[in-house]
């Protein structure tokens, strides 16, 4: 008789985007009239950049002719893409990267969910609590936690490493050491990030413990201070202990394009075994590779023409950051992020739970942001909106909110 | 301490085509005057059909454009085309599937590879021998398999399904009844098809036992002859006990583009649970949807003209396979398969082993095909030639061939 994987039991009910949309459409439902602005879901709006575009073209002009058509491709990713990312994101960075440690893919929640399939299921993982579901979730999937207490919002058997407005949403070195230890800066959904010389303090806890760090860089693209590392290589010795997720979802509109990779150096081990093989036996099992046009697509990114169309876009979403952030500070609130990522991080005012101020901003200013307890307990009484939305709408739904 | 998954270490070292290109580089390397024909690997060769390049260019040109942007799309792909499979492979072809029972994905390799994961570990696998690698490879990795053996070539704890001549390679109903069987038809690496009758025994069998059917229809659409199911829905009761993977990679020249698709009933239960909420959940988790633009190619495999211009494109390759069954049989092989399936499947000489043969059909013919026991140990002392070729080498190759 099959029998199912009893670990997705363990999963509670509804997702947190399914959840809102739900409210939203009952709320329009009711209120017709209402002109409901949408800052919740971390989607891009603008277009795909003129370079961008013009690259897909040919690209499919030539899988339409005999002469260049292509078929399967290689399940590693183009070399042509490998290595503009090693030259342009590492090596140019001062980050020893080689192009055969670049494994491309059709993005970072892929690679963030799978990559713990390479572990063992007894590793421990520790993650920052408020989180990005995925890489929990995955983990649960695979039977790497115990049940979930709803009473504490938390699954047993892994390590929360609380990120608060005390230690300005970067989580301090656990006293319990993880085995697999999730970070993500820039990070979603506090906005927050880390600088150099603290994540130096990461690597060099992960060394000293022989743990992996699963470093989500998705956002790098963001960062507009100095100081602030936009990859775990810029840190010594982490080619021994980091395995890093780059996206172009948010660095280049890629949401709906779907282009991620992952950067597995050929030092890194997990007692003594090298994980490079194992993720390259993994994508080629299990993946075959992403499609060639969208691969142009993303080398046309590094194009000159390409980099510059996308910071474009880029400090367009800033643009909107800085609004909501100062919007959000003249209102009375109390917000950080926004400044080297676009989420806007707010505390709730005191005296309402994240989804009663949910309620609260849909009904008085018709404006959706995602309450912080969707991302873990660690995010209840917090907020998250995003810089992703269409200018005018953004600056409405401001002035909506100082009204109030 | 972070550990690896040690399962990955039950996998023997190299994959077969890894292995085949290796010895086909040395070979030229050796005797770079050689113009070597590959009818080995299973990749298209045909460009896309214009229909479809049509479809690609005007989405890219939507991506481009700020009111026909599309970001994220929905997790189990648009509407547009899960409604057109539904319609167009099931409901106009009598079988009762809904679009909402569609899952669209990046490939049928990706979801033959993953669909593992919400069952259980404790389940045993039934799997054809020889057999399409990623079925097992993807149960190892999981841990649903015990060790090797490389004397049996088999790992312990499968229940491996002989298809041999006796059968016409198609295996009969084990009597230890595997909890998840997987099969292939038409089958990959034999051409093997299964009449209708046949089928409808395999699903009452995994009905009377509670088993599920994990059944791969990736080839159907070369399906020539009446009597042969396209579908296993095609059989009664089917819905209550099988999932079936379909690609447009074949179908429609997609290897490179990446698209396919799984269908769960929403009957299809294991233990008193349905498969498509878990389905579901693991699409939403670890996958972010197909892109848009290659869902909008998938979109006009189905309008007239797409379906006309892919026929043609399939007729043209099973011109191949019929040029390379007679060129085969005419120089005294035995050969199966190649009528309802790209893929020919023949008997090695006497006294040769399936990689001596392919040594021997590389010096003498400068042929490269695939050793039959690269597909597990029944495949032993047979030979997979595919039908994807250019046709002019096709011809060549046959009668090189004939002369050795």
């Amino acid at each position: 008789m099959a029998r199912i994987n009893e670990n997705y039991l363990k999963l509670p009910g509804s997702y947190l985007f399914s959840a809102i949309g739900e409210k939203v459409r009952r709320y329009e439902a009711l209120h017709p009239e209402a002109d409901v602005i949408r800052l919740g879901i971390g989607d891009v709006t603008l277009p795909i950049a003129p370079k961008i575009i013009e690259a897909l073209h040919a690209a499919v002009t030539e899988m339409g002719e005999a002469d260049s058509f292509r078929g399967y491709a290689p399940d590693l990713g183009y070399d042509f893409l490998r290595n503009e990312i090693a030259r342009k994101d590492y090596q140019e960075k001062g980050c020893r990267i080689s192009p055969d440690e670049i494994f491309v893919s059709d993005g970072a929640k892929c690679d963030c969910a799978n990559i713990q399939e390479i572990f063992g299921t007894d590793n421990v993982i520790g993650v920052c609590d408020p989180v990005y579901p995925v890489y929990v979730d995955s983990n649960v999937m695979a039977g790497r936690t115990g049940e979930y207490d709803a009473c504490s919002g938390r699954y047993r058997g892994v390590i929360y490493m609380p990120c608060t407005a005390e230690n300005g949403f970067v989580p301090e070195l656990p006293a319990e050491v993880p085995d697999l230890i999730y970070l993500c800066f820039p990070n979603n959904p506090t906005g927050a990030v880390m600088t150099k010389e603290k994540l130096q303090g990461w690597v060099d806890y992960a060394k000293a413990h022989d743990s992996v760090i699963l470093y989500d860089a998705a956002y790098e693209a963001y960062i507009s201070e100095p100081g602030i590392p936009h990859s775990i290589y810029e840190c010594d010795g982490a080619r021994e202990c980091a395995v890093e997720f780059r996206s172009f979802s948010k660095t280049a509109g890629f949401t709906g394009l779907r282009l991620g990779f992952t950067v597995i150096p050929k030092e890194l081990e997990a007692g003594g075994i090298r994980l490079h093989p194992l993720w390259a036996r993994r994508h080629g099992t299990k993946y075959n590779g992403a499609p060639y046009i969208i691969q142009r697509a993303g080398e046309a990114v590094y194009s000159e023409k390409g980099q510059q169309q996308i910071r474009e876009q880029i400090a367009w979403y800033m643009g909107n950051a800085g609004i909501i952030s100062e919007g959000l500070q003249a209102a009375g609130y109390r917000v950080s992020g926004g400044v080297n990522a676009p989420y806007i991080w707010l505390a709730v005012p005191e005296g309402m739970t994240d989804w009663e101020f949910f309620d609260f901003l849909l009904e008085k200013a018709n404006v959706v942001g995602t309450p912080g307890s969707g991302f873990g307990p660690g995010g209840a009484g917090y907020f998250r909106l995003t810089a992703f939305g269409n200018r005018e709408k953004t600056i409405e739904a401001m002035e909506r909110i100082r009204s109030i």
